[in-house]
Order: C-alpha cells, then structure tokens, then sequence
C-alpha cells in the first residue's frame, strides 16, 4: 500500500522505516522539497521510500501518518492541503505539547477540545484516527520490547472503516496485541491528556520504554 | 491513630469504615453537625467512629483524608479552618471535575495547575499528598479486588514525611502492593489529568473496576 509520513523527525523515521520493512511504498514528506533529513532516510530505507513535500506525500499516501510537532501540525496539514488530504486516514501521533515555557511541556489544547479535533474540524473530508501519541516511537513499532506486549495502546476516531484499517496495521504489522477502541475523535484530549503523566514518568524511570496496560 | 474524614459519600464512608477495621479512631466531618449520612455511617461502623463538622473533624483527625467534591474542596477546607488543618497530614482524594456542562465531566482546573495544588497554596502549613484519586473507592480499600492488586497507585506531595506515612497506610492497611511517588505535589496534575482517560473507560467497560499498570 502507499504510504505517507508527514514529519522527518525521529518518529517518522521509525514509522516511515517499519512501513517499509512490511513491504509498504512509503514517502516522506516535508515543508520543502529536498530536505536533508528526509533524503538520508529514503537513502538508508531502501528503494521502496522516497521523499516529497507534504502536499506530495499526501496526494502519494492511501494511508498518511502525522509525525509532525503538535504545535506544527495544523500548519502542516494547511501546507498539505484540503484536497490532498481529502478521503485519506490519517493516523495523528502528534501530541500538543508547549515547550516554550521550559520543562515539563504543558499541552496547547486540553480539556475540552484536542489537537486531533482541532485536525478532524479543520479536515473533515479527512478520516482522523488518534493513535500512538501515548508511546515512544521505539515501542511504536516494537511493543513486545517491555513486558512481552502486554500492555494497551489506544485508538479512536469517528470513521469505524479507518479504525479497522488502522487497527489492522497496528495489530498485524507493528504487532500490537491490545487496541482499546475509545470511540469518536473526542477521545484523543483523553489520550493527549496522558501525556503529562507519561512525562513525569519518563523523567521517573530515566527512560521511555514504558506503557500503561488497563487492569481488570 | 486518629484519623478525619472530610465529606459523606461513598468514598469517604468507604476510606472511614476501612480505617475503622484497621482499628483506627475515625471522625466523619460535614458541613453541619447532625448530618444523616454520616450519623448513619457512624452507626454502622460502630464505636470507633464519630461524626462532627468538618473543622472538629479537621482538628481531631492526625491525618485527615479529602473525600469531598472537587468542585467543594476548597470551600469545605476553608470552613475546616487553617489553624485546624495546620501541621496535618492530608490526603487529597477528590478530583476537580466539572458536571455542571453533562457527560462526560470536564475538569475545573487543570494543564499548568491542579486542585491538590491549589489546596497546598491556601494551606501552606498542612502537608497535602494527593492519593488514590485515579481509583474507584472498592479498590482504594481492596487493590486486590482486580488483577490480584498488580497495578499501580501513583502518589505526590511536598513533604516527604508526609508520604511515607500515607504510604505506609496505603501498603499495610489498605493492601497496595506498588505505591509510584512522582515527587512534589505538582505531581497531581499528572494523575488529576487521567481522570477523563478513567471516565471514557468506565463508560466502554461499563465497570469502575478496574486500574492502570505502568509497564517497564
């Protein structure tokens, strides 16, 4: 399947690089075409990724994954744009956070509201899908790496086909065993909302190789 | 010891019987004194609890424990009285959430502050640790009750005496095996901040029964 990754970041390089090794054509895309970060990861992935801008990725991409800042992404997705961005799933693992005032980052938007709504309302030909934003990208795409992979990773989004979609690549190709479907798009500020904990706890433990798993 | 709980409902009755059964002394505080529901709780715990208004109760209690409202916090604690609350231990149980706009609740206060530091800032002399606020009252008292008590409890506070006694309580008395303190009471943000994550859950589990585990 053709793929997109919006962002050159580490997070979309682990994606991006996972995509490919299921076997994926996957282009990254950033603001300007020719972007350093973007061309020496399609040079180390293989013939199978390639880079553009983001309106190229997006118009490329069946499925497009949002690897951007959270605080760049809104920007990123008008530069995108409307049409390109129509009818595709887009995964947002982007979270809102505000570094601008030092550590810990607060978050842009909570409460009652989301990034991931503030991208379903700007898009709504887009088919927005929260996924995760909870975990560090290592464990994106390698969650047996603590605790044998038991522990949840959650997922939401008004389009139920998306979800499935979305859910399949979760499961099958980056081996997720749980995905806890929290409903509409509403859910994301419940998830995004985690991230001051995960935060702290990261500071905690020194690492990011955690997640949380929901006990019964 | 003796110990104060401050509001009537399910969680304080439920926290008071249990700190009874440990033999503690325990008086039930309310806005008035005579209140029904906690001469009635008072009742059936037996002859180690008593009831009185909540500055008795905050006067009497050597730890005191917050089961009201969020949203009535820091009112009952002013009617409570500093000089009463001075020098205690409290435990803040309550979470700030907001009803008042339908389901689910918002939070009143959250991001860069939170209710529990809120409370510290008014009552600089009484030693707040914000506790057992992400679990329903069952398991506060009877972690085992899911999961055989492999989850976690998350605790935060300024002063690290203070945590250690609640700690204490809340291994040896009310049976939580892993007790995660994430430092000073800015902590509360972070764990204030799961509850929206809790109520979507409880609305797709149909179930409070259940917690979150930390997975390393």
């Amino acid at each position: 399947m053709k793929m997109g990754i919006l962002g050159t970041g580490m997070v979309g390089a682990t994606i991006g690089t996972k995509l490919v090794q299921l076997g994926h054509d996957v282009k990254m895309g950033s603001r300007s075409a020719g972007n350093e970060k973007a061309t020496a990861w399609a040079k180390s992935a293989g013939p199978k990724a390639s880079t553009g801008t983001f309106g190229e990725t997006a118009a490329y991409g069946t499925i497009l994954f949002n690897c951007t800042k959270g605080a760049a992404s809104l920007d990123a997705l008008r530069l995108a744009g409307e049409n390109n961005l129509s009818g595709k799933v887009l995964v947002d693992i982007s979270n809102p956070l505000d570094f601008s005032k030092g550590m810990p980052p607060s978050l842009l938007v909570c409460n009652t509201d989301s990034l991931a709504e503030q991208i379903q309302r700007e898009f709504p030909r887009t088919h927005v899908v929260k996924a995760l934003n909870t975990v560090n990208c290592d464990l994106m795409v390698n969650p047996a790496m603590v605790g044998g992979g038991n522990h949840d990773l959650f997922i939401c989004g008004n389009d139920a086909e998306a979800k499935k979609t979305v859910t399949g690549i979760l499961r099958d190709g980056f081996g997720w065993k749980s995905v806890i479907d929290l409903g509409d798009i509403t859910g994301a500020r419940t998830i995004e909302m985690l991230l001051p904990l995960w935060v702290r706890l990261m500071g905690l433990y020194q690492s990011p190789n955690f997640n949380f798993r929901v006990v019964r």
